[in-house]
């Protein structure tokens, strides 16, 4: 039984970290945490847990946690989570970190896209990037796992096939993103943005080529065309608000390199996703839809040449709080203690 | 390992039946059954069930099923329901019905209600209504359960502690009902009405004072009252779409019996469901919402007395293929073969 | 042509104001004002007001706004409103207030409603209430119109014919409404509760039997019944709030008076609404919703009398920023400068 | 007055251009037609026109339209439409088509994207194509215009600018476009895919690099960069369906030709849109959202250019039953009989 704290367990987020949890026949929830004055049921804070036997939700006590707990799941803001990862490992926690505090391996890239200083950046060198389909051995030897990006989570398992067979021409991706509200969190920081009444019958694109994942999904898409460490490979990125809880379609587009023929592409899928549990490659013709894959850990991926353009077009579902966010935590924690790599994580989609 | 087979497998309500199954510890999932000409994959009917490992969906065939399952749950179209069950039962399997065939004692009224014959007259008898918080025992030495509607869900754990009671008044019972679209099923009768331009951004009443769950609610409430057989107690009913996928708000209005003191109105709600796992007295001065409720199988109750009016007014909140259908079926499966009830049913909600 | 000066430019009900007035061949925008630093185009607040000519939104300038304009339609916080309307009508412009504090006479149960002293209590006497179909004359002669609240237009004018008649009994009125999100306004009070992900998938009941529209809507009604001045007839309300934008559906249930025959039912609403433009009396055993009148200034109404209960349902939809507050304000501008009443209010709903 | 025909009235399209008609003061409805056994008021078909004077709506009879009106505008199938134009133009009667009979100018490749044979293909080289802000003459003179389709509409107006000065590269071309449901009609061919529980909580790709719309495209974009009759410049191009009624937000990505600098990106949207009312280019660093166009005749633009991967973004969001077909309709209408060209298609958008 691995015995897990969920610090900073009111957001939506660490919610669905606990419900997957909950399910989990080899997990056990052994602490919730946060900024609470005195310790208070979780369904005081989030009604859908009324009725779910749960540890009381209590202030942030390191050493508590070291005692009750073999990994902790931070689901803090960036910055915050930073500072109590190293205080965690310091006490022989294991942690996996929600926040992009430990996924951009460059302290300099970190502080001009977060615009503050880096928290930890001892830590940087040991955390592992917790996309299992590409970083399984690491992460099973990991202390410390910076869980993706629900975007880059989308965009790289499109990409990384094609791009370490160099099928693709670097600085020809264009990825188009579509997401769910919930990727805002619980309280986002401009919340009149989120009324319903705003955000209903609208699609919106923000942060049009200036998102703050682009360095996340640029250096492990560098990384996967043979580049150097700290090399970026410059991407197209438009990230869309579309008025669904959850989900992401991410729509990539780009250039066939010279001389690969059109069943490469497809051929390169297969390859990489045969044996995989929750990457999906859809049969030829067909595109998968974030209807089809919410409430899962599975990543639904389809593709199409057109040879008119010398272009292929590659198309991946993802739930961003399952697959892009809480459900790959738990994918990546059994692969740290050596269960099962499915153990927990195989469902139906919820819809409708 | 209780065996289960799920006749009619394509619909929403099977596959809702489906998914709580496949958490179940105690139950396996042994057949699914629906019109398919050849035996396919269920994803191939419904995607969202990919790299789920679960028998084909083959043509029903009763000798098989009574071969390799216990238990079937049947979901399947009125009429058709009772048509089948006789033979289930007849080879020994159990039968939890989701239609409407069993869950009106009378044949007459049953043939008023649905316009056609009753397709199995003998069984009426034996059949069990299977509404646990009210009917455990009989449920658990039950052949054949009769699963209730989602409406009458709603509405009777609302009223049934206050009736069985007396404390309100019969005939003055108001019950005002808002359901989701998934209510209506995956191939609704009138496709038309369910397009989503038509559903979107519109409320609608429907059926008003003549809905077919109406008979099952209103012989259910005067047996509560402590009718003789067959005696209905008739409601005022208004059912309503919302452009939601789940969950049913009912908000009951009754008039309270003279001499009853509004104390006694609370009081009998926590006597029914104290020890409850699943139906959930909210605190003084809060009401439920379907999002607090919808993947649980939990109900959510909330009342307030207006000494103006002397009025009670009961809100109760479910999610209609859960407690309103699926779970609920599993919740009777697991006192006929003397399983622990809330076995595989302990779930947080899912929203968002 | 009547100049209309719109006092709270920024907020959903002005916006729906000034888009009504645009379309109105008798009026014209004359001033818009808001807590701005320095004058602003209305599209910089409202950016669905992109390319159309508007005056500039200006601070509230009492002296400016009697040079320029007719009549003030004030669309401000309760409190807020009462204190400009006596300086604005003291300039010699009339006034339309949108707020709550003309519409209850009662200056005492204002001030226990809203738990705050009355802004303008001298003022109380002569504010008339502005539901056109039953107070046309008064609003004809008015300086100052109450224009009435949302739940209170959806409950009155499916309650009025009956009361008036005395053909339902006082005090077995139960009013059970569902409103769209909009009616919370553009700044929540609490805006966490209205965040797309807390609101989407949910039905939800609030204020259940203390709301604060139920002094509006009892007043009025006891004045149908025939009641003195500051009586109230007791209602049981439960007010919903459902995930679209627009629209409140009000299902209405009423024991009938003795020696009421059914047929007098349907003949009181045929009686009062049919010269009416925007008060429709749907066809026998049709019901309304709310997509069919989301646009328009039309209240539709449906009825059904059930023998067996001795009760008659009324349901009512509108548009609660259209006939539930703005084109309703405009229906009362007609009648108080003299233009015909339907001027600038005929459109067909806009759903889908 | 012009008198105008609607052909097809029941549809989503048509009662658009009937609604803005109605506010369009030197128009008339002149007759309104529809597969009907005998005449019915359309509120029949379409109850949210209860209330508005209209002509009844009847079978289809050329020389009953020709008596009575000046235009028609056909809102029918593909190939129904080509065969009815001819006979109205005939009768002395100028034609509005929504379909896609007109659209493309060469025979052969209608027959290839349609799969049917053209209908009237000696019209072919009169009809011009209705995107009035770069057809405009052409349209003025035109007796048989084809109204654009919605994705072209969202995909030309964010390409003509940049590709007309060949500011960037053909063949770069990718559109990636989400659209609402009710751009699939009222009866679409293939209603189970458009129930409310299919579409709700999910974003779907469809018809990936083969929609039918893309020949349109390709076609007008070729002629834009100059190429010769019949050439098409092939684009990649997405369709994605979002849970919205309406609206279409289109992105596109296009590689900048040698030698262009980046300011004249921008300058060629100034200086084709600075006079019209209804492209509407953001300031700088301002994207569009289709919230705030649903409801207007108005296409938003936002664009950035990237240096990094020398690639400009262009976002443009329409409205897709108003400027992606009923209002541009109008538009077109306006300039074929001299009107002014902004004449009843001035309105602020309609969200929420």
């Amino acid at each position: 039984m691995v015995r897990v704290a969920v610090v900073g367990a009111s957001g939506y987020g660490a919610g669905e970290a606990i419900s997957w949890l909950l399910g989990h026949p080899q997990a056990e929830i052994a602490a919730l945490t946060s900024r609470v004055e005195a310790p208070v049921p979780l369904s005081a804070l989030r009604p859908q847990f009324r009725g779910v036997e749960l540890p009381l939700v209590k202030p942030l006590d390191p050493d508590e946690l070291a005692r009750v707990a073999d990994v902790a799941m931070l689901a803090l803001p960036h910055g915050a989570s930073g500072e109590w990862a190293g205080k965690l490992l310091d006490r022989g926690l294991k942690v996996i970190d929600f926040s992009a505090d430990f996924r951009i391996r460059s302290a300099e890239l970190y502080e001009k896209t977060y615009g503050r200083k880096h928290p930890a950046p001892k830590l940087l060198k040991e955390a592992v990037y917790g996309l299992p389909e590409f970083h399984r051995d690491e992460v099973a030897g990991a202390r410390l796992v910076a869980n993706p990006g629900c975007y880059p989570t989308g965009a790289l398992l499109g990409l990384i096939p094609l791009a370490k067979r160099r099928l693709i021409q670097p600085g020809s991706v264009v990825i188009d993103a579509k997401s769910g509200v919930s990727g805002a969190g619980r309280k986002p920081s401009a919340p009149e943005g989120y009324h319903f009444c705003e955000v209903a019958e609208s699609i919106k694109a923000y942060n049009v080529s200036k998102h703050r994942h682009m360095p996340e999904i640029e250096s492990e898409l560098a990384a996967a065309f043979g580049g150097a460490e700290g090399e970026l490979s410059p991407v197209s990125f438009t990230p869309q608000l579309v008025p669904v809880q959850r989900g992401i379609l991410t729509v990539i587009y780009a250039s066939v390199a010279d001389g690969v023929k059109p069943g490469q592409l497809r051929d390169a899928f297969v390859q990489d996703y045969d044996g995989e549990a929750f990457a999906c490659l859809l049969e030829e013709g067909q595109f998968p839809s974030t209807g089809e894959v919410v409430g899962t850990n599975r990543c639904d991926v389809g593709l199409a040449y057109d040879k008119r353009v010398g272009r292929v077009t590659v198309i991946t579902a993802i739930d961003n709080l399952a697959k892009g966010m809480a459900s790959q935590a738990v994918q990546n924690m059994n692969l740290m203690f050596g269960i099962p790599e499915t153990e927990g994580l195989v469902s139906p989609g919820r819809n409708p």
